[in-house]
């Protein structure tokens, strides 16, 4: 069938059976890491049903152990799973891994969305040639949630596309704008394009053609024009739109720089007597500060711009980590991400229709 | 007379009069800021001869308060300054600006280098065309020193040039290691190319050509070949080479996170009792942590690739940020920073001579 009548069809879905089809083998943990979250998913979403594809003879057993689990889920088999370091390329030609099934369970219409902690750039391909691209899309994207001193935000491209035109960023821009809604229930997300300074005239042609579209758009009021690096975690927008290239870096980076600053802290507390006892004095407030920074709150990234929501947790995450994956692919779901996104792309091919997709050098910052 | 000339003179320059042509006006500060810093720098670098170029009326007043500054300092005069919101453009076309007389020091052989306060991008665009770009670099790049987990770590391009071929990160590995070596005192600094993952075939065309470049050049032994954003902070290589706009938003993301994190932490102590009391008793602690953080400590960047050593300090820094600043420079002038670029140049122009610098499309990451 046609990829309109199959995404109609699915942006119904959440009201049908199976609401995401879950790969059981994928991530460090396997089966015990993913059934165990799905038990702990279970008490958050009573309702949801669960096609939990992978080794039959590992997961019957497993779900014993988790009855939560077992009343959500039902079991499909697949005789091969998608290893870790398995090159995207050779992923594509093994028909039967679990990370194959669950993308086809989402292209037949069976499920409305995927989630698997297994290996990034297999699931990506697997889902551009399963799940395919949404009408309108000419790239998915890689979209993540941090924190900032302001709340949650949403970044992407995170390296789905290490190479971006103007027409690329736009639509990184709508998708974002959608995932923030649909996830962080922000009615009106505020929108930044990632920049080496905030003036007109810095970066890019294509920063200035994505701006320049962006302020003719459905989004112009929420749209706040280019952002600096620091104004990711000072909360300036709710969603920041870079290249993957960029988006990689700048994510990594600033987990880097986190963790250089919590080892800091720790050693306060750790190298002298005086530090131990306040420890023990400080050691509430340490702890809400650990939990509001805790990386398994919104766990992993999420492929956006596909026929169908794909949610990618980490692999070497927990079960209260997968639980979280879990977390946001129902909401992605439950809300209607899709036709979010497509609600917002009609109005604006018209803006995109008639520009050329040159790109000059890039302008100097210093 | 020609470039080859005046730096083959330069390079013995730290041993005659003038080491360093400073500029007076430049910096949210102006004067007093900068006389105070030289007055603290006169301590650091007794025999260092100053050559302090701005508005006389202010200067000569202000280094009768200031002996220690007047013992290293002779001052010229100067009708005019460029303003920190000046376009590049506009400041070219001001002939007796305070900026533009400490180039001409540098470039007629006066003085071996510069340091200002003032606007960047007057600053790289007045070095480009007054002291030039040295023979054998294509560009100049914009370096500075930031903190890892396991010391100081020198990252360049941080915004001069937004735009790179594989030719440019190269020179940029040379001229970073070369800055490694001089002012953080390295006898061989590891290298690391920028990417969105270690693997040779991550990232784009551009990137694999300048790693190849390197595997075979004599830089070979310390190139580490591609770093993540996250190992700018684990301090995985001594020098970290990217592109102007990655690298741009790199330093400022991080610079973020880091705010971000000691802004939780000042929480931690002041949101109750028991955290005030907590925070006597680490206060030394959280004292050495500052200090270590300390951007003054090297303060600014530093613009390298130039026929002269030119370093900017940070604007809105205080008399002893001002003084690092000097430092910096000083370090560079006496350790002969341009000699070991030079050095570093020669044998290596075989290996990029044949090159074709188109670039494909960057292949994805995810």
């Amino acid at each position: 069938m046609s990829e309109i009548d199959r995404h109609d069809e699915m942006s119904g879905l959440h009201s049908e059976p199976f609401a995401l089809a879950v790969d059981a083998m994928g991530g460090d943990g396997g089966p015990d890491v993913v059934v165990s979250g799905l038990a702990i998913a279970a008490d958050r979403h009573p309702g949801a049903r669960i096609l939990l594809v992978g080794d039959e003879s590992r997961l019957i057993p497993l779900l014993a152990r988790y009855p939560k689990a077992a009343a959500i889920c039902e079991v499909r088999h697949a005789a091969s799973s998608i290893s870790m370091d398995m090159k995207p390329t050779a992923a594509l030609r093994v028909r039967d891994s679990s990370l194959r099934k669950v993308m086809d369970a989402v292209a037949a219409g069976e499920a409305a969305g995927v989630v698997s902690a297994g290996n990034s750039g297999a699931m990506l391909a697997l889902a551009k040639i399963v799940v395919k691209t949404l009408p309108g899309i000419s790239r998915p994207a890689m979209a993540a949630i941090s924190p900032s001193m302001k709340g949650d935000v949403v970044m992407l491209d995170l390296g789905a596309n290490v190479a971006c035109d103007w027409r690329n960023l736009v639509e990184f821009a709508v998708m974002g704008e959608a995932f923030a809604k649909a996830v962080l229930g922000l009615p009106a997300p505020t929108i930044g394009l990632l920049n080496v300074g905030a003036e007109e005239l810095k970066g890019d042609e294509k920063l200035r053609q994505a701006a320049e579209i962006l302020r003719e758009s459905p989004l112009a009021s929420q749209f706040h024009g280019f952002v600096e690096g620091h104004d990711i975690t000072a909360g300036t927008t709710d969603v920041v739109v870079t290249d993957g290239f960029t988006g990689n870096v700048a994510l990594k980076t600033g987990e880097g720089a986190m963790k250089m600053a919590s080892g800091l802290f720790r050693k306060v507390f750790t190298s002298s007597l005086p530090g131990r006892v306040a420890y023990f004095l400080v050691r509430p407030a340490l702890e809400r500060m650990k939990d509001w920074l805790d990386p398994r709150r919104y766990n992993g990234a999420v492929f956006v711009g596909l026929n169908g929501v794909v949610v990618k947790s980490h692999g070497g995450t927990d079960a209260e980590g997968f639980a979280s994956a879990v977390d946001v692919a129902m909401d992605m779901v439950t809300h209607d991400f899709n036709d979010g996104i497509r609600s917002r792309l009609l109005p604006m091919a018209s803006l995109t229709a008639n520009r050329s997709n040159a790109e000059p050098e890039r302008e100097t910052v210093a």
